[in-house]
């Protein structure tokens, strides 16, 4: 004990959980201005006046024109194909869910076993692994609140990833009408509906799992050793079911994507979302299971995990051991500050400066960035000049390491500006408004060959400075404050959450509501403004990515951290053969899994293919518009493919580390952690990066705002064929095989953390063996 | 001493460099029998008559059809065209050669420094470093003969490579005006020109090593630490020229085929090779300064480093302290034993047997590796009992560790038979023969993306097998003999080096032959003929890729174990921040690396084009084939543009070991190896057999042997587009970044070992301020 913090703990108790309501109220708030867009034509008339009149509208100078205000049709239109997304999101994810309740139900049932074994089923107190004078609950007990904390952490991922789907379909529809009266106006419905997503998860997230600690505590008292080891299955819970979200999501929105692509854009040479294309449907209910149900679930699996490996340390800590329970809470104090600062953060972009021009729209989601990271400093500054106590003790591999609580302000806030940096640089390298993209735009000039040689030459550039900032994160917060620093600089990254996801969630909800302009026939400058909405949509979604892939390095890293000292080793030596050939099998990993999900892509629109061919070649009428295609049975073939597909990639990840921990041991599991971590993440970026990249440099050719881009255009032209042939390319790069890595890591890292009491007392039996 | 071994030191003195001069023999005599083939019209008859007569040539039954054997005008024509192609490659070389030669003396002349400032440039005897009783030659004697080590393994490389290259550009007309005759005669020419080079590569490497082992000697007597450690400058030399050259050679090579193939092949649709092209002798020249030069050097460079890494550690283990000689020499007798191995396997491709058919060409490549990997085997048991005692001890990281004969035998044999797997693994995956590059052919159906999408698919599942072979054998040869084992299990690998180059020098040479064919404007039966011959010299090129990166993961660790004994780390603990940070950046810098390179070939290509578009337009009747292209010109693009652009790259390589280790320490250092390794071997894996299988999948297509190749083809058609994308964007990948990643990471391994006494006294500047 050295110092008290200056927060009691009663306060402490209230403030969490009051920052978490705020997040609700706030996101709740939001969802109500987007609302009043009615896509009915009964209350056609009255948005726009409401919006003109009340004070988060615009002023009459707003200089674009309106146009189709009043065409019921389209409202109608609208309507209609917002339901078949919605329709089709729904019963995706419902399909989904069932076949992931029984992975949940199987699992849990594994652990509570897995766990329990560890003292034979025993219900007897045991000596404390950390603290060997005290005695703590039976590894029964923690088995069983270790299940019921995954249960708890998968559902309210399942939820997470639901409710953003669900806000998304909702919004889309009305981001389209409101783009027929001008770009701003389209733009701030697609923010504010990313908004709601963004404080939802946030805001739940901390709520359930504060809710989750003090229920856990009334049975565990203060033997916090096990409570936040039981904790640890609400990670593996979030994670485990983000796996499937991104891997099945990504598979179902690429397969649609490419697969409408192929034939609609290459072959028939019709429009992107053109209704006469049957994939069309498909493709929108893809963008809102897979970018948005499953990042959402991504970014609820790492912000969960990172709380669990500070909490972990934690507890073995100084703060655990005298039972501070202020100090306990740093992590999710800071997390409630995050909600605080994002929530002023939002004001920025929604109400105190407002969008009028499109080249408006990249600078504003960018402040809000630069905005949220400058005052969430001020905000972690304050954190830990009251939550903690001058100076404490951190658990480092079996020694204490006194730490004062500015060193961990440093560990938090160097996270927070990595994130930053990482942003950026995603930013330089996808957006076309730098040389990098333009460059590759270029190379479409002789060809699809050196498009795809110049964007997997980017994608590669793209990781070497986030390694850096990765590194020296690392470097820095390890040096202060061993692997509590580490975790604490990942919830750095990840304490502007709420607005990290609400940019991110803005691009597919801007790309769907451009589809439903398209589907619904409306003009041609409405989908120039939504288009606009996009090309923004996939830098910023591109930055998310890169902030999801920096945070999950430093997640992994802290829960990798708190696995070697839950499994008592001390060391893990390169040198020894166990931990080397652990570290070239986990480096391989991510190859594995990335060769199984683009293969999966790549069959399953192959199937698309064929279907929307067939379609074209059989149904009389479809290309001038008479006969409706069948959309059905598109949704039917992604569905499908992503259900069978996403089942042996989910089988890799989750089994080696209890094959490789069970078989092998813990040093050798080590080795796979470290290896696929340092792996894994560059994969990830590259490849996002890369498909990130494509997408724009097609955008660009497209768009043909400068001199440059008009020498390579117009749509059609070869090198726009060229572009749209890296743009197919990358989208399986960009959207299914690169974020699901992050997941790969930081699932690995978490499962074996849970499970390491088991691999420790009975892990590594080949070894015994010989 | 536990035992003496059989073979008397004299008996090894005499064996080792008799066999470097029996393989030196043979390969002359190869280079005689290909010799006959006279690409002069005076002596158009005779090498038929001789062929027919003499015992290696074929009996009557050879049912193929002879063609154009009489028409002078051809050979002329292949003379001459001969001729431009090796007078652009010495060009090329000798260029290339000059800007190596001022780098190789500035990095002798930092050796010299570096390494003799360890000490201070005193020139008073020291104690040992592992043998603290005894005193041992000066720090600056070490630094000067590292120094002329260096300067030996340089030159000795830059002479492999460069007789290759002549052996190459000697044998190429010559398949040519063979391949008139039949399929069998053109492989067999081919064939015995690859194998001049593999035991002329071999046999010299051995050679030299052994020459520069015995004079040294003469200084150094019985302080066999510093003698060994000074002949690990070898292999840096070796190696260092290697990367120069197969970076240089891989950008230049590549430059002009992506340059020649996308205006003549896509743009103006003319065949690949038409001497109307203006890139097409910049094309053959590069086959032979990348494919040929480059890749000698680099198995060169594996091959020393192998030999180097196991001297250096069998110095400081019983062989060493005793001084027992033949026992030391264990690494030399097992590569005299593999010239010997594989020259009697040589003479199953040559005499035993026949090739009648275009099918039997594969498998007779693949006896080849089948037999002498058996003979290998029976080899290395001889040996092993022949030169080791019963018993000995190996230097394990500071113990001592009791080791039997019959162990190291399983170590060198893990080796060879992991690389056995590695070859046959890539061979699936890359030929055409089986699902996995049919199934990328079929996805050519669907356009180019979908096409790239499978090729990258199958590229990163390529890896899977060869990472468990590679795991296994350094699990088994460490645990039987710590890092000796592994040295061991590299040069087993390597032993039936003679073999491996000769299979995979044969696919340029073939490659060439066909170039020459068409330029010749023979008959297209003759093209058919060298078309197979390329089509199998494919995927022998992936195998020997395969068994390159394969030997250099196996080399690496081996150097990088030998640099950790030599800088005193005991533990290389990734949970340190220190190697953590090493760890995460050595692995993102093989995406550095390979970006660079990429890039480089991107952008050598665009002005390749952009040339090539200049020709076709603006010198008449170039298409008509009535006015000669300025071959002269696209030779110098290549030529520049390599020189140019692999400085950067190889300056990376070069410098992140000096700057790592100068300011960070050997604990960072640790850490960058290591995360380059296990990085760096699963890209050079996956971009060689994605590039090998995009490449043949073009070529099954092209062939159109079975119904479903017809069904795709013919030449021209929409997925044979689709697939010649994927086959240029494999370019880069196959024979630039890919090849050169080896190098990578087995180059940053030597350099730390060479490097080390500095390190470790001077080393970690920037932890040592602050």
């Amino acid at each position: 004990m050295m110092g008290e913090p200056i927060l009691s703990d009663l306060v402490t108790q209230i403030l969490i959980p009051v920052s978490a309501v705020i997040g609700i109220i706030f996101s709740l708030f939001q969802w109500f201005i987007v609302s009043r867009v009615k896509v009915s034509p009964e209350g056609q008339t009255s948005p726009s006046t409401t919006a003109n009149n009340s004070k988060n509208g615009y002023n009459d100078s707003l200089i674009e024109e309106e146009e189709g205000l009043n065409d019921h049709n389209v409202v109608l239109k609208c309507a209609e194909i917002q339901n078949a997304i919605s329709e089709g999101s729904t019963s995706f994810l419902f399909t989904m869910y069932q076949y992931v309740g029984i992975f949940m139900v199987a699992f849990a049932v594994l652990i509570f076993l897995f766990l329990g074994s560890v003292e034979g089923f025993s219900t007897k107190l045991q000596p404390c692994t950390f603290n060997k004078d005290k005695m703590c609950k039976s590894a029964l007990a923690n088995a069983a609140f270790s299940t019921v904390a995954f249960v708890l952490g998968a559902i309210t991922s399942v939820i997470s990833g639901f409710l953003g789907m669900k806000i998304a379909t909702y919004a889309n529809a009305r981001t389209t009408l409101e783009a027929r009266k001008g770009v701003g106006k389209a733009f701030i419905t697609a923010f504010r509906s990313g908004a709601v997503m963004g404080f939802l998860l946030a805001a739940n997230g901390l709520l359930v799992l504060y809710i989750t600690i003090n229920v856990f505590k009334l049975y565990y008292g203060d033997d916090w050793e096990g409570l936040f080891e039981a904790i640890t299955g609400y990670g593996l819970g979030g994670s485990s079911m983000a796996l499937f979200g991104r891997v099945g999501g990504g598979i179902y929105t690429k397969a649609a994507d490419v697969g409408a692509d192929l034939v609609g854009k290459i072959e028939r040479n019709i429009p992107e979302d053109d209704p006469r294309n049957p994939a069309v449907i498909a493709d929108n209910v893809g963008d809102n299971v897979g970018d948005i149900a499953g990042m959402g679930s991504d970014l609820f699996g790492s912000y969960a995990e990172s709380s669990c490996a500070a909490l972990v340390v934690a507890s073995i800590s100084s703060f655990g051991i005298n039972n501070e329970f202020t100090a306990m809470c740093y992590p999710l104090l800071i997390s409630s500050m995050g909600i605080i600062v994002c929530l002023i953060t939002t004001l920025f972009a929604t109400d105190f400066f407002e969008i009028k021009a499109v080249k408006e729209i990249e600078p504003a989601l960018k402040y809000q960035l630069i905005i949220s990271t400058a005052l969430m400093t001020i905000g972690i500054a304050i954190v830990s000049w009251l939550a903690l106590p001058p100076s404490f003790t951190i658990f480092n591999f079996g020694v204490q390491k006194i730490v004062k609580n500015w060193e961990l302000f440093f560990c938090v806030a160097i996270g927070l500006w990595a994130g930053l940096v990482i942003g950026f640089v995603t930013e330089y390298y996808t957006s076309n408004a730098y040389s990098p993209v333009q460059d590759v735009a270029d190379s479409c000039r002789t060809g699809a060959a050196t498009n795809v040689i110049f964007g997997l030459a980017l994608g590669y550039k793209s990781v070497i400075i986030p390694i850096f900032a990765i590194a020296l994160s690392i470097f820095v917060s390890f040096n202060l404050a061993a692997m509590y620093g580490i975790a604490v600089a990942a919830l750095g990254m990840l304490s502007t959450i709420a607005t990290g996801l609400a940019i991110d969630a803005y691009g597919p909800i801007s790309d769907n509501a451009g589809g439903i302009a398209e589907m619904a026939g409306m003009s041609h400058r409405v989908r120039e403004r939504t288009d606009a909405l996009d090309a923004a949509g996939n830098t910023t979604a591109a930055i998310g990515k890169g902030f999801a892939i920096g945070s999950a390095a430093l997640v992994s890293l802290a829960l990798f951290g708190a696995f070697v000292s839950r499994a008592a080793i001390s060391t893990v030596d390169v040198l020894t053969p166990k931990v080397f050939i652990g570290l070239i099998v986990g480096a391989m990993l991510p190859y594995w899994f990335s060769a199984m999900t683009m293969k999966s892509v790549g069959s399953a629109a192959l199937k698309m293919v064929e279907e929307v061919r067939r379609q074209f070649n059989t149904i009389p009428g479809i290309m001038e518009g008479t006969a409706k295609p069948d959309y059905a049975t598109c949704v039917k073939i992604s569905t499908d493919a992503s259900i069978k597909e996403m089942i042996p990639p989910g089988a890799l990840v989750m089994l080696t580390p209890l094959i490789v921990g069970t078989f092998f041991g813990v040093e050798t599991l080590s080795g796979v952690l470290a290896g696929s971590l340092v792996s894994g993440v560059q994969i990830a970026i590259s490849a996002s990066n890369t498909g990130g990249a494509w997408d724009n440099a097609k955008k660009y050719i497209e768009a043909g705002a400068s001199e440059h881009a008009r020498t390579l255009g117009p749509k059609g032209s070869d090198p726009h064929k060229a572009a749209v042939i890296g743009d197919t390319i990358g989208d399986p790069l960009k959207d299914t095989s690169g974020p699901s890595l992050n997941i790969l890591i930081k699932l690995m890292a978490v499962e074996s953390l849970v499970f390491a009491p088991f691999f420790a007392k009975h892990g590594g039996l080949l070894f015994k063996m010989f």
